[in-house]
């Protein structure tokens, strides 16, 4: 999830401060309220050292009665503490109805600091996440709001924030040997942050990932997702929405993915047709290497198509296979659902397509279009393609360990550049039918579509199954990173197998 | 859960005849019903070997229409299965809507049999749990109905079973090699079930254990439970009830514990007044000793006593605690919440009274008063009681993995025996604070609690913290088998910490 997040992620200061306000205005009234229908809310600050937990906890504050809530600070834990189950001293602060208690460090320690530490040994870190999920679904299903942030920044910044902190005497303490040493192999605890975001952001318990380089933009982001969260708990017990059983309505506000990865896409990448033919001839020939490595040591491989119509996956998939023997490869095309498919599971055709040992399925077109076309087009309920990500991801985390190779491509064009491909299609007898009135509708739909597209990069886009967005606006380069980047994760998978 | 399990519960020939007629009668209906709903349905059946799956597969398909199901006998995975993740060959067995899909053996081989067989590796386990979970999660999220039993029978009928097949020429193929040794080893193989049955008993998809030795009220029991379990389904289809949200809603008919664990216990077990007095100096003895060395090896314990009003709690504890260092362990008696406990989690007050590492929490009536008072005077919802089953085994199995003896008394006596003591009480104007109406009210209720506690034995008594149900009309009696028990269960956590 934290590759997807774009860290350069900017606002104008007034209009962020103008935000924050307005936010912290409503925040101090919800508190009130929340106190009138005895919600208890539980807010938690995880984040990469030096993200600025401590002072973005005193921004959200400033909007609480003090009266109201407590903040627990969770350094590593007491002789005391550790003579008890880990969640006790979690357990024992959880606030009362109508209370709001803020954890710098959380539970999450377990799985974060304290196992990158050593501390938490490895065999035991499967029990932790087991742990804290029922512990955040007991409290969920009793009626505690529980709001998650995770602070994040990259390894530069927060080198660059420790040598600020060491120049000076009063802060030079705060920058522990551990931190340094986080900060040297920033690579694994970033590995180890992006497994524990992948366990634990369940449909009612989410993390909210903070762009915290831009404090004044990260205060702001805050305190508006605690308004708007508290804001929804509010309204929706007045019906039964905040029941239970349907704690996984809450979404937050869909407008945080407007700005999302696919704004951040450099499109001007191109490559000489020299070079695309170069490159295209030296790749496809290790691919045909690769692919019988692969065949011998039984390694599965999915490789899944999605991006804008006229994106180029239909030429970038002919690439790949071009030089592939027939036998172990299938392509996979995915349209609407037929009358059999209807019947049964969404996932269940793709299921049926899974590829066994040596193989490679690709597909063109894939189970993501539960969280893109059924999304938008209202082919499926809301509850359902909103527990679509957590699903998908279990599926790809299932195939990945039973040893597939998962890769997702996403061929990123912009607006301009599809018209044009739209016109020239009309144009040319020969790839008419390839565009049709459905496309220049689902066009009209860009922006939607946009916004969808950034929350599933996002939300699935994960250590065993990436996402790869590729620069599409010129074909000869998004072809030859999509070969470019199977032949590296091929190489790297036969690496790890052999190794074993 | 399965030492909780009778197996010797009979009834006679003709009402179960006649039960089972009316059953199958119904289920006939109701498939048509199903598959005018379009309801998908799972059938599973797992349990021990020559428990009689295929047999009971074949009393239930006669009712069935066959033009509407599917059985598939799940052996060990083909070459070309195992080339694909586990969940690969059941995936694509998935029934279409309106058809039921029976499975001998299912995707539970892959943490019973084929784990027993060293198939799956032990560091698979885990992962095996979580997939299996996702899989049974994200089908009945999508309305499919998952039955799923697992027919119990011990080693002893195991054994007899295999040599009647062994017998004749006919049946002797049968009885594999690995069967065997699953016998020799029945009591690992019963562990390993165990915990197959602790970690996949959810709200949502439930196990019905099947006491499998006699064959007739085996299928009795088959037949009820998947006609009660469709009809509750179509019913809830009217209304929201069946909507993924509420599917933990279900639950199988009472019945099924109103002739339970209480009913098999043996309540004239007796001391005289001399052996009373020598096994009582001797463990109180030897308990001190323990508790010391638990102090030096700083492991914690948790003893938690239930049982009838006036069934022994307060002298089995005071037996327990005399002889030991009031410092090191402490009494938490369990009354109604109050204000404070009233504003927080159920469990946060226990929470709050984990004992640390070389202490004993004693608990007079503990958290499981959610499930029986609670239940019952209708003190906190329906779905809030069915979940705190899960809930409780979730905190139970937090504590015992972070290294805590967990142990759970049962004091069972018979009405008349409480009616006497209640009696007693009266008369002795030094015990009368100890009676009160409300007691007397309770009595009154003494079959709905049955049941409960009934309910509660079998879904809490786990592998890591076993419930022990005491014998307790005989006082002395009583109190030395609680002590024996503690003392046991601490020699053994001390010689398997001393031995890491």
């Amino acid at each position: 999830m934290l590759e997807k997040i774009d860290l350069n992620v900017t606002m104008d200061k007034k209009t962020c401060k103008k935000a924050m306000e307005e936010a912290g205005a409503r925040l101090s009234v919800l508190q009130r309220e929340c106190k009138a229908a005895g919600i208890p809310v539980m807010i938690v600050f995880e984040g990469m050292g030096a993200a600025g937990k401590g002072t973005q906890i005193n921004h959200l504050i400033q909007y609480l009665d003090p009266r109201g809530f407590d903040v627990y600070a969770c350094n590593r834990s007491t002789e005391d503490e550790q003579l008890r189950p880990f969640l006790w001293r979690y357990w024992t602060k959880t606030p009362a109805k109508g209370r709001i208690a803020v954890f710098d460090r959380s539970w999450y320690r377990s799985v974060l600091v304290d196992r990158f530490d050593g501390l938490v040994p490895e065999n035991q870190v499967s029990n932790a996440y087991q742990d804290i999920l029922c512990f955040e679904r007991q409290l969920t299903d009793d009626g505690t709001v529980i709001i998650k942030f995770f602070l994040y920044i990259d390894k530069k910044e927060q080198k660059k924030r420790f040598r600020k902190l060491s120049e000076s005497k009063e802060t030079a303490w705060r920058v522990t040997p551990e931190d340094r040493e986080r900060n040297r192999h920033f690579a694994r605890y970033q590995q180890i942050t992006e497994e524990m975001l992948e366990h634990t952001d369940t449909e009612y318990c989410h993390w909210t990932i903070v762009e915290a380089v831009n404090r004044e933009y990260a205060a702001m982001k805050i305190v508006s997702a605690v308004a708007d969260r508290l804001a929804w708990e509010l309204e929706a017990r007045k019906t039964d929405q905040a029941a239970p059983q349907n704690r996984g309505n809450y979404s937050p506000s869909g407008d945080r993915f407007k700005n999302g990865v696919l704004s951040g896409i450099d499109l001007s990448k191109s490559l000489t047709e020299a070079e695309y033919k170069e490159k295209l001839k030296h790749l496809q020939a290790r691919l045909e290497q690769l692919h019988s490595e692969l065949y011998r040591l039984r390694i599965p491989v999915v490789l899944g198509f999605e991006g804008w119509d006229a994106g180029g996956k239909g030429g970038a998939i002919k690439r790949l296979t071009s030089h592939l023997d027939p036998r172990g490869y299938r392509v996979c095309p995915t349209s609407a659902a037929n009358d059999i498919e209807k019947v049964h599971h969404y996932l269940w055709r793709f299921w049926n397509n899974v590829p066994k040992g040596g193989h490679i399925a690709i597909f063109d077109r894939t189970w993501y279009g539960r969280v893109m076309v059924e999304r938008i087009e209202g082919f499926c309920t809301e509850a359902e393609w909103k527990r679509a990500y957590q699903e998908i991801n279990e599926m790809e985390a299932h195939m990945a360990n039973s040893g597939t190779v998962v890769l997702k491509f996403w061929l990123q064009i912009d607006k301009d550049e599809q018209e044009r491909r739209f016109k020239d299609r009309q144009a040319n007898p020969a790839k008419q039918w390839k565009i049709t009135d459905e496309d220049w509708r689902n066009r009209a739909k860009w922006d939607v579509y946009e916004e969808a597209v950034n929350e599933m990069l996002v939300r699935t886009s994960t250590t065993y199954a990436p996402w790869i967005v590729v620069e599409g606006n010129d074909k000869h380069y998004a072809r030859v990173k999509v070969l470019q980047t199977v032949v590296d994760a091929l190489e790297k998978k036969i690496r790890e197998v052999k190794e074993k």
